[in-house]
């Protein structure tokens, strides 16, 4: 579904703000030119047959075919059972790996500057394994599973994005000091493919000291690559750093096929009233840009978002600004028109 | 071993900056009349005839019979099969709550003011149960065991804890999204106890959320409890806002005795040349009094501690200051005498 070089990217506007800032987004990359076309899907998964839930096989097929999708958020479905859809979405498309730039924003109140770190996250396994039994009543155990596999793989990918991205270290995060086997693992392959990539400075560190570091001077951190659950406190302690969850990217790598997804909540409170905060989603579609080649693209956008929210323009009320999410997405789309 | 209401307390030292900073706390106990006595002990590990390392029954022995004890950093023996000795310790004694106060310092420079709030952290089980398996080769278990007895226990613990300190608030942390079974079982018994203690407002919220809110805004929080991992990234990233683990006490609580602890390493580097800072032993000393009910000299030593780091005089090199060891210790000594 590709004419005159424009190729097709999943949409999933996900539930609550999710339609409003992927709106926002459509009309700036619309407003930038990017040669996409959206396909857009409903992922609220549907009953089957069999009495089951399942995410439509409509959302899934797109994402196969195009191997590539931008996100909004989803709630999770109430209920028993219901594992949460963002989660669903990841293990479908094996997306092993789980990357969050994180930057301190120029404009945005916070003590921490000169903020440019990754968190990388591993993303099929650990404490996600899903696996947990009632061994007796009262008792009952949870099963973090480490495969050699899956550990190197994202170690892998850790060196390897930091090549490309230029960055001069990679961290790896664990606590095989408690758990010798499982993070000893996870360390191990990491050492390994550092030894496979001297370009790249390397260190270890135990997660509850990177936490104490972090919070001391992050600018002492690159990137950082890590077990599952791990990566999930990590990335939100240090979006927490910048300005939270509205306003940091995060995109979901796999082999064949990549979810690009703002990991916010749906902010069912402030849903239709234009007071959304499309930047996180943006951003996220900025990374997507990168990951297809478009970077040209993604620069202008980037620099477009970020100068908007610096000189206050673009500072959405969650920003401490006044701009509503149609002002957002006006102030970038014309500074992209006078930037081209 | 007690004349004249003196109660005995045991104390070990500990390795590298262990014995310096133990020393400053027993001069500033004495200066401030404690009703005190010190037995100590070395617990480093001793070959048995069977050709195990244990810790040296003398200072089990110790322990159990005074039922208290101080703590300075100990260092890991190196080589396989080891576990550190401050966790083995934990274990011995069953010292199920690890408490870890965390509040901010006049005088030291960090964005982060009038924190203050209280990690409790199960200490017993969860992901420090030390099972681990390996399935096949390059396929690695580790297991989270979580029971209803330590998660009641020590969320029982929470609640009378606010309710003894005058605190408002207790917050579990968990990911329950993730570990339904376990976090879930955890959750179920903090909402069991908050429905026994009305007086003590109930809240939970999941760790990565608590992260990110905590770096925004610490003084939202005020009692948190939350399984054994959990509690030992979120007390490190607690004490990097407030100055670090040179600063921040600890207590490990258990139903027959208590061990109150400096967190910090055992800092070889320095170990010696009067450069340590004895803080976080002193306020952990300062805990013990309170648990002792000595209370009176608690509030005094622990003012003259804070006061003296507020003005300066009692600020070391680590919080920027210029104070050695002695100097820390003479201040505090004159201190307390003045304030007799
Ligand atoms: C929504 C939730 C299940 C998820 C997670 O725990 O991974 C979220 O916190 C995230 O970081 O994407
Ligand atoms: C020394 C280490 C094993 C320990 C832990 O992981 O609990 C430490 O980090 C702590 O918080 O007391």
């Amino acid at each position: 579904a590709a004419a005159g070089g424009t190729r097709t990217v999943t949409l999933i506007p996900g539930d609550g703000i999710g339609p409003e800032i992927s709106n926002s987004v459509k009309k700036i990359f619309a407003a930038a030119k990017v040669p996409i076309a959206w396909d857009e899907v409903d992922v609220t998964p549907v009953k089957g047959p069999d009495g089951q839930f399942r995410i439509p096989q409509k959302a899934i097929d797109s994402v196969n075919k195009h191997g590539i999708g931008l996100k909004g958020p989803l709630a999770t479905p109430v209920g028993k059972g219901h594992r949460s859809l963002n989660l669903a979405l990841r293990k479908e498309f094996n997306l092993y790996a789980n990357v969050r730039p994180c930057r301190s924003l120029e404009g945005y109140p916070t003590p921490y500057k000169n903020v440019d770190l990754v968190t990388i996250r591993e993303n099929t396994e650990g404490e996600y394994s899903g696996i947990e039994h009632i061994i007796v009543d009262g008792v009952v155990q949870s099963i973090k599973l480490i495969t050699e596999t899956a550990s190197r793989r994202v170690a892998k990918f850790a060196f390897e994005f930091a090549l490309r991205e230029g960055r001069r270290k990679v961290t790896a995060v664990h606590k095989a000091n408690i758990m010798r086997l499982s993070d000893g693992l996870f360390l191990k392959c990491c050492r390994e493919e550092a030894h496979k990539h001297p370009g790249v400075e390397f260190a270890e560190a135990y997660l509850d000291t990177v936490c104490l570091n972090m919070v001391q001077d992050p600018t002492q951190f690159d990137v950082l690559v890590m077990p599952n659950l791990y990566g999930d406190i990590l990335s939100d302690l240090c979006a927490g750093l910048v300005g939270g969850l509205g306003v940091t990217p995060s995109g979901n790598i796999g082999e064949s096929g990549a979810i690009f997804e703002s990991v916010h909540g749906t902010a069912p409170d402030i849903a239709g009233k234009d007071l959304a905060n499309p930047t996180a989603l943006l951003l996220s579609g900025v990374m997507m840009l990168r990951h297809m080649q478009l970077g040209e693209f993604a620069d202008r956008i980037e620099k477009a978002c970020l100068d908007s929210i610096g000189d206050g323009r673009a500072r959405t009320k969650d920003l401490g600004g006044g701009a509503t999410c149609s002002q957002f997405t006006d102030t970038i789309c014309s500074r992209r028109a006078s930037a081209m």
